[in-house]
């Protein structure tokens, strides 16, 4: 498998994208449009949240059959606590797109982020949509990756390229945001494209199992959007068999769109608001994969354990408090709690107690922009690794006057 | 019933305290003792965090018999994670302050708050029970209200007087930190003492009681110490016949546990770190007392709802985002949040909606010191109201450097 750093969305055969400024945010791009030459088959996983806009709702309905061939993207406003208004509007959007692609507008996937319980401005959306239908192009899909950013402050993108079945395919992506099931209220939206002809329920079952190790394992403020929205789209270009169930060549997608998945998500959490470092919490030993997760997201959502990694305090308490606070099966008396970067690795905590670490060497380790947690509950043999940041001064500047 | 701002531990008849500087901090008061003259009925209420400090199992196997003469307290060291070694020293506070007061080392109860994972200074501890044995005196409660904080800003304390099967009556208390099933990690400690006579089990059952409308619905970072502890000792020095199940002086008695329990929570979410703003959450028209309270709580921990309090910031849409991942059971077209303070109420959102409230009266409430957020679910009849407070530059700067 190839990594195609400076891939995005357009990557794969048949996909292309545009990008322009149409006037929700103050200033900036903020509408993207993603297309495939050919009908593709897509599935997609929404926010848990019970209060989800409009575009949501909306998106579930389109892919009722499992297919699509464009999503429309706005920044800067979500379309979320809108009534039916907000139904209305993210249905013109689908229909003003389809329109100007003349594709169906079943085939339309919609998506906002941004400040809830305010309208859409129709007048920009509409004018924008009509124009940027005209300016579609292979080459845009960085620009596209750019325009839907809100707070992000890099723009995330990423293509792998594999082979299934005897031809070359290509998975490429673009994501904006901190999270899936606990993000931002930035909202997490990513898109991912593919040239591999993917059989429906595969490609579902496949998405939900690369999500389940990825996006659903970061989080960088414990906050659950109105919005958040993963969608694939695989149009079959490559030219390949249709990935089948069971077949060696699901296990390559599934590995294909892992890798990818966990890429993406790891730029959303070393770009969390306001984050200066990327943590890494490693669990294992758990007794099961349940218990491993809630141990990793209870230390990834700690506020204390995330000002400490700011601060580069070394205050291993804060992790040992919040496995203790898990929910997950533990025995206090067998934690073992290491810290590590590429400066080095310092076993903290042993037996769950204190053992005589160097504070020197600590420092070192803390002082890093990507660290490593490594917790081992002796227990079990289940593991799960999740993404998080620090927590600093700037992600309360940031989310202190986010409307203004 | 009347209220005692300026009363505490020692309003109680039978009650003394003492408090001192034994060295275990780098400056200040760092050690308190409560004493009743009379062995005392005893209850407490602990951290569920499996990771419990030693002071927590001691104090656990102290209560078997619900009862207790005194408390020593010492702030700067949480004796957590410290193994046998940290039994062994809060086993030793014990029989130190058994020894100085000349009672049952069963009946002396120890806390401690502080750093976890770093081993008592027993030298300095030992040194100070048997000075702070010796200082006892029926006004020192504040002096002791003083010692047991830590990032606490201003002494928490409060007495209540009310009849009791025609005696006089009076519960007074002391505490620190900040909430108690979801607080900061400076630990959540309160000690109550009263005169009123009351069956073990009625002062347990009543404590439980008491706790559930007050220090379980503060939080200020969501973080669960290994420390929490709350202690209840009734000495019957009032006179009155002991307190039953049942009879009419067990609701007085819960009433007034309940005023104390519920105006020192309050403290607790006012002196939150680096917290500007008291923000008081009524949940209503919840299905259940469980969802209102899941939805309550979502709210009063949602990082960006406090992050928006401190840049007084009218972002209703945070707030109806945690409501939605409250895991409580709602419909999102009829949720009502209403914002409220002296200067005003201003409804925000009505069935789910945005509405167009004055952007100008929301501000004027925002600015104010004390807050109320209004949800109303319109489903059913449960209600609940929480505690907690902003989330303001400080909180990071407190704790991005705590154990140096």
């Amino acid at each position: 498998m190839k990594v195609i750093l400076e891939g995005s969305c357009t990557s794969p055969l048949g996909f292309q994208a545009a990008a322009l400024a149409a006037g929700i945010k103050k200033a900036g791009e903020d509408m993207a449009l993603i297309y495939s030459e050919k009908k593709a088959v897509s599935a997609g996983v929404f926010t848990t949240n019970k209060v989800a806009a409009a575009p949501v709702h909306l998106d579930k309905k389109h892919l009722a059959d499992s297919a699509a061939q464009a999503v429309i993207v706005n920044s800067g406003n979500a379309n979320a606590c809108n009534g039916q208004r907000g139904m209305e509007d993210a249905s013109l959007m689908a229909r003003l797109t389809a329109e100007g692609l003349n594709i169906s507008e079943d085939d339309v996937l919609v998506c906002s982020t941004g400040v809830i319980g305010l309208e859409l401005p129709m007048d920009k959306v509409t004018a924008g949509i009509k124009q940027i239908t005209g300016e579609l192009s292979s080459d845009k899909g960085l620009a596209a990756a750019k325009a839907i950013m809100t707070t992000d402050t890099f723009a995330k993108h990423l293509a792998v390229e594999f082979e299934l079945g005897g031809k070359k395919a290509t998975i490429g992506g673009i994501a904006k945001g901190s999270g899936m099931i606990q993000p931002n209220m930035a909202t997490m939206l990513a898109f991912l494209t593919t040239d591999a002809a993917v059989d429906s329920a595969v490609l579902h079952s496949c998405l939900v199992k690369a999500v389940n190790k990825s996006f659903n394992l970061v989080t960088v403020d414990g906050d659950t959007s109105t919005n958040d929205t993963l969608l694939i789209m695989a149009n079959g270009m490559a030219g390949n068999a249709a990935v089948a169930f069971g077949s060696p060549e699901e296990k390559i997608f599934q590995e294909a769109l892992d890798t990818i998945c966990i890429a993406l998500a790891k730029m959303m959490a070393k770009d969390g608001e306001g984050a200066t470092k990327l943590v890494e919490v490693q669990v294992k030993g758990a007794l099961t994969e349940a218990d491993a997760k809630k141990t990793a997201m209870a230390i990834a959502n700690s506020n204390l354990v995330k000002t400490a990694i700011f601060g580069e305090d070394a205050n291993w308490g804060r992790v040992i408090a919040a496995v203790g606070y898990s929910g997950a099966e533990v025995d206090p008396e067998k934690i073992e709690i290491v810290f590590a970067s590429e400066a080095g690795r310092e076993t903290m905590a042993l037996n769950g107690q204190n053992i005589a670490f160097s504070e020197e060497n600590a420092s070192r380790i803390l002082a890093e922009k990507e660290l490593i947690i490594m917790v081992d509950l002796h227990l079990g043999q289940a593991e799960v690794t999740a993404w998080t940041c620090d927590f600093s001064y700037d992600y309360v500047k940031i989310n202190g006057s986010y409307r203004s």
